[in-house]
């Protein structure tokens, strides 16, 4: 029976991931759950189960690093990361954490030999701007943030490893997962968070892109069975290189505006205000038609329409 | 006047880079040259020009890396690397010198604050296997040897740093270079100077992929006139990502072979004998059309025909 590691479970994304993976242990589908992060926010108990284990650490020290991979690990969630922002503001801590700690992460993981299942939670930061027409299985990667060049650059050396038999990585390419809790976590895309959480809360909220500007969305919950989906299909049907782009719903802000009202009441749309920033635009409010071929064929799957995607997003 | 530092100046490439410089820094172009290797060779002398310093290092050495960037810089020419073969089989050495001590070195500069033009020996290793049916400035970035997967990993890297205004950078994908003195120095295409060289000097080769085998040469001189062109170039004609392929002559082992019996008469051909290695028939023997406008169009040449090659490829 599988053992377990999350990275970066105090996170937005790996708070729910744990919770899943806790509820499968004790449905007695996981045999041990190891959870490493600097934090786990003071509305998470210590886990009752002993089969849980919560290393507070950080992902650059050897020893958390010794100690979240003493024990023989069949699947990796590795979901630590420095986001976009943080990353473009403090380029050394990014560089240390998404890069060079998650080297060190794959080689204590080589030098330990089990060849784990290795999901790294990548970005569509991948793709720069000029954002091209259309994205698919096929388009070049050519980051314009440093968030987007680490994690691409760690997507190269995932591969490789993989190629070398030693890691079975997975790099999920994830878009913008909603709706995070304000405060913003420092992804630069959290604003399409807050576009959701903070107007359908009866709050006021600033968007920095215009209303036709163009989104990929999915809800955490969607996020979530993405990332364990990725950890359970076969090596052997993975797209090549071992990267992919999940699927995702690409609504834009007046759409998704348009849809709060249509649940909260036309009153809403006042309490959006859309004040665009040229450097947001570029990147954010121009994500073109998405094609996931490989996703799909894959049985990954998007929340399926914005009214769903609220609904889901809403729910956590 | 320009400042520069070569690291891996003892290596076949760098030798030669550092030889035209050190004819520069004597007529006047440059002001001081640091030269960084962990050898140099029985056959060079220390230098007599008080301006060219030479640090017999690793790398990897905080303390060498300190001490080759202590004065300013102009120009890096970051050649050093641990070539394919030896990437295939130390797999940490590989990762700790073309990754790690690259990125060391790129941070040091950025420290620095100067902005130096940084020209990065990158490979055709960034494409793997199988090789398309032809490769042009749009050709996705597929490696199948850490070496290239490495690369492709810095490549990316440095075109953030130099996003970010940190670095010039400059990453030129080197074909086979020819002829490279016996014995090997661990690139797995040695094998096409093997193949120029023995014959020629009246021994025995033995060939690891077929007469039909395709190459991508450029001869030793050719190399170094596009490293030195790579480093003059505004920043601003530039091709997007800071990465391009040199422009490379592409023929058959059997044409080479064929040249070089023109020149030697054909009793050459006897010593040559074909053992094709399936692994290396899909690497390095499948090299398709090239097309390299970029690099055209900004003035790089390769050496014009398999003669000429055959010629500068003997002169060195």
């Amino acid at each position: 029976m599988t053992r377990v590691l999350v990275t970066g479970a105090g996170g937005y994304i790996g708070r729910a991931v744990a919770a899943r993976l806790q509820q499968q242990l004790q449905a007695g589908a996981l045999r041990s759950l190891t959870l490493l992060d600097l934090h786990f926010g003071s509305a998470s108990a210590t886990p009752a189960d002993a089969r849980v284990r919560r290393i507070r650490a950080d992902l650059r020290d050897p020893a958390a690093l010794a100690q979240a991979t003493e024990a023989p690990l069949d699947v990796v969630y590795h979901l630590a990361g420095i986001t976009s922002r943080q990353a473009e503001d403090d380029f050394a801590l990014g560089l240390q954490v998404n890069v060079l700690a998650t080297i060190a992460l794959f080689e204590r993981l080589r030098s330990l030999g089990g060849c784990p299942i290795v999901v790294c939670a990548s970005s569509i930061a991948v793709y720069g701007t000029p954002l091209p027409d259309a994205i698919d299985d096929s388009t070049r990667c050519t980051p314009t943030l440093s968030y987007g060049a680490q994690k691409r650059a760690i997507e190269i050396v995932l591969a490789d490893y993989s190629r070398r038999g030693w890691l079975d990585g997975r790099a999920v390419r994830l878009p913008s997962i909603v709706a995070r809790p304000a405060p913003a976590d420092g992804a630069l895309s959290a604003f399409a968070s807050d576009l959701i959480r903070e107007p359908a809360q009866g709050r006021h909220s600033i968007c920095p892109i215009g209303p036709d500007g163009t989104l990929w969305l999915l809800s955490l919950p969607a996020c979530v069975a993405g990332l364990l989906h990725a950890a359970a299909l076969p090596a052997g049907a993975l797209p090549p290189g071992r990267a992919w782009n999940l699927p995702a719903l690409r609504a834009s802000a007046g759409q998704i505006v348009d849809e709060l009202c249509r649940r909260f009441g036309a009153g809403l749309a006042e309490r959006v205000e859309y004040r665009p920033v040229a450097a947001m635009q570029a990147q954010f409010a121009q994500w073109p038609a998405l094609a996931t071929d490989s996703a799909d064929r894959l049985g990954f799957r998007h929340d399926g329409d914005l009214a769903s995607l609220i609904d889901n997003a809403l729910r956590n």
